[in-house]
């Protein structure tokens, strides 16, 4: 990973330029325990002591560490000056600053984004002591638009992962519909899925427990709760939420099936229309999504088609951003609820990688639920993932 | 690990009593991109959207979640009252604290405990958003002796755990010992441990790059880095620093080695009496250990030890709390340097577990680290790990 760490750190830097902001600090201690969510994308690597990573719109990129890390420092590539400390960080911290002069400190707090709110309040706290008597206090901004736009646009390199991760899950898909049979239990299916996983050597997307979610029928409960001992029968819907963390990336999909009854030949009504409305949604959804457009206004047009189509309101976002997590933080194409605070307003930009994952029921037969990735280009946005367009019939 | 969640559930609400707090306020989200160190103690599981578990003295258990994970929040068994929202948390939050109108609400800040130091500067802000025009903000206390009393504090089932991942390192070590010959790099040696822990389907006690570390001869560098292509040659000390997480809980352990130069039938003195000291140091350091007595007052015996045996004083503490995490927050058995904070200061108490692991270098042999883990009871602290006492001669 060390190479793409380089690469964010240099894309951290144009940021700066492009944000007017001088520097970005990001200070930190014992990550292993849990730790600021920028570190992946500016380090790679777990930082014991108090340490402060400083990058520079002049392109100057400091790591003060504790000294028994500055080997591994200097071995990313990412910094030009590696900074030792053997007894307290406040000295080279405070010097370092004084060297830079700068009259904006980026540090990593954000109400909105959880993945832009690393600094913990002891820390922070810490770090106003070391300022007692600098002005550097009065000059602490929100690093929330810097890590944003470092999380949100991607590099090719973070690119060709992603598509990777997504190849992988869809590959599972299709083994794990070929294997699915009425009388089988989601927990069986959710375990077939599961193996697939441990064969290749990866993890899941999320949490193991909830990865995948599966859905048969429409007694199956809907949310983050594990596969259940409800049985496949025909005559219902199969729905599977799932992806694999492959290369450091995360995929998130979403899939269908539907079990004939004795005497079908195809879908009932209510179930293909449903299906249709999802698949509509996402592909007007996508259509909308270019350089500019804000998140809410995709979301709109999605939910829009969901309640045109009869059918009640999504109580989720129409998606959101992917990347090294699942839930990759930054902006959402959502809706302009209290607990999204401002992340719908925020416009798409080239390069960002976002799921489309509008929802509905059909009563009596199951959960419908289509979620494809995809990528936002200068000239509109393309689907990553091969999109499902036809419900797959057993 | 549900019944374990329960545990620590009643057991902070004795802490809450004995501590004369009146409540306790995690306040959480999207826990899965980093999160809270309490949750693993009091949860066990994720929370995505704002969340809030509430613990009063009084006995009662509150958590305020999403409304797709309250089906996951009341199967946890730990929470007597599950209240599920849809768009915001604000209002049941408050309502909460109005019922049990606390005049003292814990929450996890600390600048010196990492683990007791989970709320954001972001989720802080959120928080006296929502209270604005209550009492409650100027009843905020931090949640930092609440954190290290339930952190601290082993339960039975935490120490038979522990017992579990030790017994498991010393098997490892035992294998590696009777495998590693001169010739063979540190890379080799710590492959051979890897695929051990892999066997068995278990993690590294923390970061797999540098678990183990392995030491072969004078010209390794000590640190947090991981193996490399140096090889353990005859008259040469081998130093490894491992532990395996196993049921949710971390040994650390170090073991030595003396490789004989030929014509050598014992170590050289030297490295002898290095060892020796090693031991010796923790011997003392041991029978000093009882609950009240400071982790500044063991450091300084096991230092003096060193010291006092002509040796240079180790940059480290000598020792540190296990849990499930190696590095499990609370105090330290260490000195009063400025990154340690008050840690030092805390008095040890029955049910607490500890590394011990001072060291030297022999100049020309290698270095001596010896590290064993320990349990503070009533009557004094004992071995866990069986002691190494002789230095392993091949």
């Amino acid at each position: 990973m060390s190479e793409l760490v380089q690469e964010k750190v240099n894309q951290a830097v144009q940021i700066l330029q492009e944000k007017n902001i001088d520097c970005w600090l990001t200070f930190v201690r014992e990550t292993s325990s849990g730790g600021d969510p920028a570190l992946p994308l500016i380090y790679g690597l777990d930082l014991t002591w108090h340490s402060a990573l400083i990058l520079t719109r002049t392109g100057e990129r400091y790591a003060i560490v504790g000294a028994f890390e500055a080997e591994a420092a200097r071995r990313t590539g990412a910094y030009t000056m590696v900074i030792p400390y053997n007894e307290a960080i406040s000295r080279s911290l405070l010097h370092t600053l004084e060297r830079i002069n700068p009259s904006k400190i980026a540090i990593n707090i954000s109400q909105d984004d959880v993945l832009a709110d690393g600094l913990t309040v002891g820390m922070y706290r810490t770090l106003l002591e070391f300022f007692d008597g600098t002005p550097w206090e009065q000059r602490l901004v929100s690093a929330e638009e810097i890590i944003r736009a470092l999380r949100g646009r991607k590099m090719p390199g973070e690119v060709r992962r992603l598509r990777g991760a997504i190849r992988t899950t869809e590959e599972i898909f299709a083994k794990t519909f070929a294997y699915a049979e009425p009388g089988m239990s989601e927990l069986q299916i959710g375990e077939f899925m599961h193996a697939q996983v441990d064969a290749l050597g990866l993890t899941t997307a999320w949490e193991r427990v909830g990865c995948p979610t599966v859905n048969a029928g429409p007694d199956s409960p809907v949310g983050h709760v594990g596969p259940s001992e409800i049985t496949l029968q025909r005559g219902h819907l199969l729905h599977i939420d799932f992806g694999v963390k492959q290369d450091g990336y995360c995929a998130d999909i979403q899939r269908m099936a539907y079990y004939l009854a004795p005497g079908e030949t195809r879908p009932p009504e209510p179930v293909q229309h449903g299906f249709d409305t999802v698949v509509r949604a996402i592909q007007a959804a996508l259509k909308a999504m270019k350089p500019g457009v804000t998140g809410l206004a995709v979301d709109q047009i999605a939910r829009d088609i969901v309640t045109g189509a009869g059918y009640p309101e999504f109580k989720h976002a129409t998606g959101h951003h992917l990347g090294q997590l699942t839930h990759d933080g930054a902006g959402v194409l959502g809706p302009a609820w209290e607990r999204y605070g401002g992340t719908p307003f925020y416009p798409l930009e080239a390069g960002q990688v976002y799921t489309l994952e509008p929802s509905l029921a059909v009563p009596g037969y199951g959960f419908v639920g289509l979620e494809e990735d995809v990528l936002v280009t200068e000239r509109g946005a393309v689907f990553l993932s091969e999109a499902q367009t036809a419900l797959i019939v057993k």
